[in-house]
């Protein structure tokens, strides 16, 4: 079991490796409660990741560092190791399944690991990077399930402490277990008055089923847009951490994760991937007994790709009444498209995209559908352009 | 003239309304040199305007502040004066052209100022404040053109300055410009051997022209995404600040613009608006002498609408080849759609839209023209998609 020793041994290692990122108040995004953001996504590397692998790494015996260290993963964590191994001049692989994004490719090299693209899926990676253990004497280094990793973890609970003595409840996203784990440890031992809440993505609960039953369950499919909690089975050890010293679990759905992540946007000015914006979430959507109470959210990182940041913004776009896509029933004759966006520039909306339809079984043999992309202000101002476009005689479908 | 006492006690007084935003290093955005980010998006409101309207209305006497203020203002400036004003217990007033975005609208209410939408652009809003401050006594908040408003952009100065103490050029947006005026006058007063360089977009270079021609002169008109900085005609004061105490003007594009708010994004987890990305934009696009040099770029705000962003995403993705539009001509027949599709998918292209295209008078009477767009990895990734397609006997067009 780990010691606060240990822990604090951690934050002074850390101190030239990570940066200290802001605990950033945000009476935006609840009225509900003093909400404080725990900016772990402004960490080097974009997430809280390099902390663990940070410590972990430092604590090797010279034989080990002289090896040199391996991990798996298409993520944070193989970021995180290749900043810390560069940082302590160690020779790091990193195990990488060749679907992975190519801008996470392109990030673990930049640090200056050596990757190699393993054909197939995590599984496969993972194997391979075993392998490449055993033939060449490298120290695996566990994404979660290691109590120098969890340790490093726990140095974002002594920040918080340190910054604020008025917290009363912390809010932590659980993937494998590692941060709540470390965050738990830190707060429970040296303020255990502060409630620590655990958020999953409900597409891939593990730890919440677990901790429900009692036992380490492993779930045969995970699907969420917050790939970096995407885990099917919670560690040995974190899974004890997290029966010892954690108040609640809860998940939170796809929109509400995307949301979230909008929110972020809007009222901080900062990127969350999907992992880092569930505990922001639990408490947007009030899963949790915080009502006046002094709240921290992690938001453990930032590397989401652009490509489904783009698809987060259009959807929070559609749901916000920002954009909305109106099916415009003609006469397919000359005049009428005109018509149509005369009446929808008169009211302020701005045409983001066009498509004529003529082949349809519901339509008149005359008929066609005109399928039209708006900017709008909000719900109010879509009913204006739909009521006069009606007023006008269309028929919207 | 401003002194060094007046910014100092600037910097005091805005102790409690205003964050101390980080300074950031930035190895990923420029190895041409040492780059760093003072980042004033993070700042509350979103960006810098809360220190110059914040220290402003600070010194009003107790008379104006019981008949309150009014600000005209569209974006930042508006938020800055009522979150001050809410802060110093004072009455504030903006007005507002009725066409701003409803998210800009709903920030500045949500600071408990009163909100005037008044018809028109926003020299009617301008005009239509002037009256409501001959009428009720208010006092009119300059956005940048008013010595107080100056010495409370110039605190960045004394930031960056207490921060580090091996800085060698400090590079700032310019609209108004009141933030360099200020930043300049703070530098250049406390580090005459700091240069300070200014950045313009190119579509709004009032400052640019009227520094070049040595006189204040007006543009037309402007048209850029960084509407913060979208200003026709300097300040009578700001242009004698930019004259005495800044080494040079420079202009970025549009593009480069939008690459340097992607880049934010992917390398920094954070948001900035167009003007806010400048600075970045001119050192990202080396249009500044700076090579070798420990260099700070002010993030002057990240108040940019979600639509735009979106854009900016868009098309930041097309042009590093991580979308791609083709355009493939088919005899419309059976079988040809799932030809495609098939070899896009065997070579990991990720469909996102098809249209399929018949009359044009380009085409051959059987022929059609299928439009599709795919998410790549990169140009490297098209190239081998459209060989592929070519291979199998598809002309691309």
């Amino acid at each position: 079991m780990l010691t606060l020793d240990k822990v604090y041994q951690a934050s002074y290692v850390l101190k030239d490796v990570i940066r200290k990122t802001p605990l950033t108040p945000s009476p935006k995004l609840s009225s509900k409660c003093n909400l404080y953001l725990k900016a772990e996504n402004l960490q080097v590397t974009g997430s809280f990741k390099v902390r663990g692998a940070g410590y972990m790494i430092s604590q090797l015996t010279d034989e080990e560092k002289a090896r040199g260290v391996i991990a798996c993963s298409a993520g944070n964590h193989a970021q995180g190791v290749a900043l810390a191994s560069a940082k302590y001049g160690i020779k790091a692989t990193i195990c990488l399944p060749d679907g992975a994004p190519i801008s996470k490719v392109e990030a673990t090299k930049s640090y200056g690991a050596e990757v190699v693209m393993v054909p197939g899926v995590y599984d496969d990676a993972y194997n391979h990077a075993l392998k490449l253990r055993d033939e060449n004497g490298y120290t695996f280094v566990h994404p979660f399930d290691d109590e120098n990793v969890i340790a490093g973890q726990a140095t974002i609970g002594l920040e918080i402490l340190k910054e604020r003595n008025d917290i009363d409840a912390v809010v932590v996203p659980i993937g494998g277990g590692g941060l709540i784990s470390g965050v738990a440890f830190a707060i429970k031992t040296l303020a255990p008055h502060i409630k620590v809440y655990g958020v999953q993505a409900a597409g891939a609960p593990s730890m919440y089923n677990s901790i429900k039953d009692g036992k380490i369950e492993r779930l045969a499919s995970v699907s969420t847009i917050a790939d970096g909690i995407a885990v099917k089975e919670p560690g040995v050890n974190t899974f004890d951490y997290c029966s010892k010293f954690v108040d609640e679990i809860v998940t939170v759905t796809e929109d509400e994760i995307s949301s979230a992540i909008l929110a972020m946007i809007e009222q901080h000015k900062m990127i969350a991937e999907g992992a880092g914006a569930v505990a922001v979430a639990a408490v947007m959507f009030n899963k949790l007994p915080i009502e006046n109470k002094n709240v921290v959210c992690v938001v453990s990182g930032g590397n989401i790709d652009v490509t489904i940041l783009s698809r987060v913004i259009e959807r929070g776009l559609l749901t916000s009444g920002r954009t909305c896509n109106l099916c415009i029933e003609l006469m397919d004759k000359p005049g009428q498209l005109q018509l149509v966006s005369t009446i929808i520039a008169n009211h302020g909306g701005n045409v983001i995209s066009v498509h004529h339809e003529r082949a349809s079984e519901k339509m008149d043999i005359n008929g066609c559908f005109l399928r039209i992309v708006l900017e709008t202000r909000n719900y109010e101002h879509i009913n204006i352009i739909e009521n006069a476009l009606r007023d006008a005689g269309f028929r919207l479908v």
